[in-house]
C-alpha cells in the first residue's frame, strides 16, 4: 500500500475543514505605492496623539508601582470605572458585572460568533458595512443577510420585513450588527426615533442587537446621539466601544457591554487569556482628571476641520453627479458613483494620479458596491486631504473621458 | 399558549451549549490573604523588571515615529527579525513565514486547539501540567489523555504505549502539548535522547508536538537545551515561546513558529484582529543591541539564587519524607506528599500560617495530584521565601499532628 505523505492539515478540525482557506472577501484593496495619498483607511490623525501624555503615563504606572502593571494581574479596576461613569453619563443605567474591558473592540467581535454562531446560522448586517468585522463572521460560516443604508441609517422597514420573512421560514437570526453613529463607511447618524424602533425590532424577533459605537464620541458639535443601550428593549443589546478613535488604535483597550448571559460566556472564551493589565491602566492614568472629555473635545475640531476641508474639495474637484454623503462626525464620507465611473478601475486610475480610496465592494459580503467608494478625511494632513481629492477627481475626468 | 420568556441564550452556537458554562478546572486555587505569602503564581521577579529601559523605549519609540506604534499597522518587523535569529542561534533553520509573533502565548494555546480539536476528539497532556493551557484544550470539548512526568519530564514509554493503544482504537490524537524544558510544574528537563525521541513519536503517529517553550531561556547555568525544532521530525513540531519571562508577563508578546499549514490558520483565525504593534516595537526596542541576552544573564543569576534560598529553606523545613524536584531553571519546584500530608487541607492550614502554595490537582486535568503540590521560586524576595517555606513547613508538622 502506498501511503500518501501525512500532513498536519489532516488533523484539522470540522470548522477548519468547512470554512476553508477561504479567499479574504477584502480582495479589492488599493495596491497603493508609497508616494499615494491614501485616503482609504480610517487611521486616527497621528498629529494628535498624545505622545507627551503618554510618555508620562508610562512613567508614573511604572514609578508607582510596577507589579500590577507588568506581571499577570487583571485589566485597571480604574478603567472598568472609568467607562462605567461614561456610559452612565449617556443616561445607561449600568451594571458594572456586565462590564467587560477587552482587547480591542475586535477582540469582542471576534468572540461573539463563535459564541452564537453555527455553520449555517443566520446573521444580519448592514450594507455597506465595516467588513473587518463581517469577516469574523463570515468565518464562522454564517448566512449573513445585507440590509441597505439609507440618509438615515439601515433601513428598518427592509430589515422588518427581511426578520419577518425569516421568521416564516422558520429562521432565527443570530445577531443583527449595527453601526447606528457614523456609520462606517457610510458615516451615516441613525436619528432618534430610528434608534428606537431598531432595539424595539431586535427585542421583538428575540434577536442580539450587537451596537457598535466606535464613533459615537466623536460628534463634531459635541453632543452625543442616545446610547442605543437607553431605550425599552436594551436587554437584547450589546454595545461595543474603544479608545481607538479617541486615544489611539495602538492602546488595543476596548469595551463590552450586553446580556449577563452573553459577558459570562465572553470572560469563559476570551481566547487571550488576560489582557496586558499594562495598556488598561497606560489608557486609564492618561484618561483621568477629565483629559479624555478635553481630548475628545480636541478631537471633534480637528475632524470637523479635516471634514469641512474633504467636503470643499470635493465640491471643487468632484463632478457633480458623483454624490456623497454629508456627515456630523465620524472618520468617513461616502460616495456613490455614476454608472460609467466604477469604483475599481477608478482606484487603479486614481493611484496612477497619486491618490486612493477604499472601492465600495470591500464594504458588502455580498459583491454590491461596485459604484461606491469610501473616503477617510482621520488620517492624511488637511493638504494632502485636498491633494488627494483633487487627484480622484483628475483620475474621474480621465476615467470619464476614455469610455 | 403561554410563551417561556426568550433569553439570549437561546442563540447560542451548538459549541457554546455543548460544552456548558463549565466549572472551572481550576477549583482548588488556594483563597489567600492580603498577608500570605504565595509561593502559588509563577508570576516573575517584580525587581527584575527593567523600568528604566522600558520608559525610555516609550519615550523613543513615541519620538521618532508614533504613527506605525499608535495606529493600525503589523508587528514590529524588528522584532520578527530578532526572534528569528534568536532561534537560528540555537540551531534551528529558520524559514521567516512560518515565524509568528501573537498576543502571549495564551493567544497561540487558544487558537491550536479551534484550529484542530472537535467534540470528542482526543488530545494528549503531561499531568501534571501547565493547567491554563488544559484549560483552553479542556473548553473545545476534547477528550484528554494524561501522560505522567517523571524525573526525565514526561514519561515516553507511557505516551508510546498510549499512542499505540489509541491507534489500534482508530483514534488519532491531535496533538500532544509537552513543556519539555522546566516544566510547568515540576521543573523537569527533557534529556537531549527524549527530546529526540518525543519528536520521532509525534513524527511516527503524524500527530502534532506543541513544544511551549515558555522557559527554554531559563536555564541558571546561561546554557539551553536542544530546540524541538532542530530534530528528525521537526516538520510535526509547533514551537511557542514568549517574552513573558524573560521580559515581563504584562508586555503579552509572544511568538509561535510550526508547519505552514497551521501557520497559514493561526493568521487566518487570530481572533483579535492586528496585535497592537505597541508593544512590539517596545519589546523590540528594549530588546536590540545584545540587551537581552545581558538581561536573561541577569534574571538566570537571581532566580539560581531564589532557587538555592528556597532548596536551602525546603532542607531545614520540610520533613524529609516530603520529596521535592531538583531543578537546573524555570520558575518552580515540585513537592510530593505523604499520604498523611493532602495538599487540600495542608493549603488551608498554610495559609492560617500565613504561606500558600498551588495544590496538585490544579495542575491535572483528571483530579489527579491530591498529594502534590507547586511552590513557585519566581516571584517572592529571598526573605519571603525563606518565611514561606517554613510557614509551610510548620503547617505540614501541625496538619501531621492533628491526624
Amino acid at each position: 500500500m502506498v501511503r500518501v505523505p501525512a500532513d498536519v492539515s489532516e488533523l484539522f478540525s470540522r470548522d477548519s475543514r468547512q470554512i476553508g482557506e477561504s479567499e479574504s472577501i477584502l480582495h479589492d484593496l488599493p495596491n497603493e505605492q508609497s508616494q499615494t495619498i491614501s485616503l482609504a483607511y480610517g487611521d486616527a490623525d497621528p498629529t494628535c496623539f498624545p505622545i507627551a501624555a503618554l510618555v508620562a503615563g508610562v512613567e508614573h504606572i511604572l514609578s508607582v508601582n510596577p507589579d500590577p502593571i507588568l506581571n499577570y494581574a487583571p485589566p485597571s479596576a480604574q478603567l472598568h470605572e472609568l467607562v462605567a461613569t461614561r456610559l452612565e453619563r449617556r443616561g445607561v443605567a449600568v451594571d458594572r458585572s456586565r462590564l467587560m474591558i477587552s482587547h480591542g473592540s475586535g477582540h469582542v467581535l471576534a468572540l461573539l460568533p463563535h459564541i452564537l454562531v453555527d455553520v449555517g446560522d443566520t446573521i444580519i448586517v448592514e450594507g455597506p458595512s465595516f467588513l473587518g468585522a463581517v469577516e469574523f463572521f463570515a468565518s464562522t460560516g454564517a448566512t449573513i443577510e445585507t440590509i441597505p443604508v439609507t440618509e438615515h441609517g439601515m433601513d428598518l422597514d427592509v430589515l422588518e420585513a427581511t426578520l419577518k420573512r425569516l421568521r416564516s421560514a422558520g429562521i432565527r437570526p443570530k445577531f443583527i450588527y449595527a453601526i447606528p453613529t457614523f456609520q462606517n463607511p457610510t458615516g451615516r447618524l441613525m436619528p432618534d426615533h430610528d434608534r428606537r424602533r431598531l432595539v424595539a425590532l431586535a427585542a421583538t424577533y428575540e434577536v442580539l442587537l450587537i451596537d457598535d459605537d466606535a464613533y459615537g464620541d466623536l460628534h463634531f458639535d459635541g453632543s452625543h446621539a442616545p446610547s442605543m443601550l437607553s431605550y425599552p428593549g436594551s436587554e437584547w443589546v450589546m454595545h461595543i466601544g474603544t479608545f481607538s478613535k479617541i486615544l489611539a488604535p495602538g492602546v488595543r483597550t476596548a469595551w463590552a457591554y450586553g446580556p449577563d448571559a452573553i459577558m459570562r460566556r465572553l470572560r469563559q472564551w476570551k481566547s487571550d487569556g488576560p489582557n496586558g493589565p499594562f495598556m488598561t491602566h497606560l489608557v486609564a492614568r492618561v484618561s483621568a482628571d477629565g483629559w479624555l472629555d478635553r481630548h475628545i473635545a480636541t478631537l471633534n475640531q480637528t475632524y470637523a476641520h479635516k471634514y469641512q476641508v474633504m467636503r470643499a474639495a470635493i465640491d471643487a474637484h468632484f463632478p457633480a453627479d458623483v454624490v456623497t454623503t454629508s456627515v456630523e462626525g465620524g472618520f468617513f464620507v461616502y460616495g456613490y458613483l455614476p454608472a460609467d465611473l466604477p469604483a475599481r478601475p477608478l482606484v487603479d486610475v486614481a493611484i496612477r494620479h497619486g491618490a486612493s480610496f477604499l472601492p465600495g465592494t470591500t464594504c458588502y459580503a455580498n459583491g454590491q458596491g461596485t459604484h461606491e467608494m469610501r473616503l477617510a478625511f482621520s488620517y492624511q494632513s488637511v493638504e494632502n486631504i485636498t491633494t488627494g481629492i483633487a487627484r480622484i477627481g483628475a483620475a474621474m475626468r480621465e476615467l470619464r473621458a476614455t469610455r
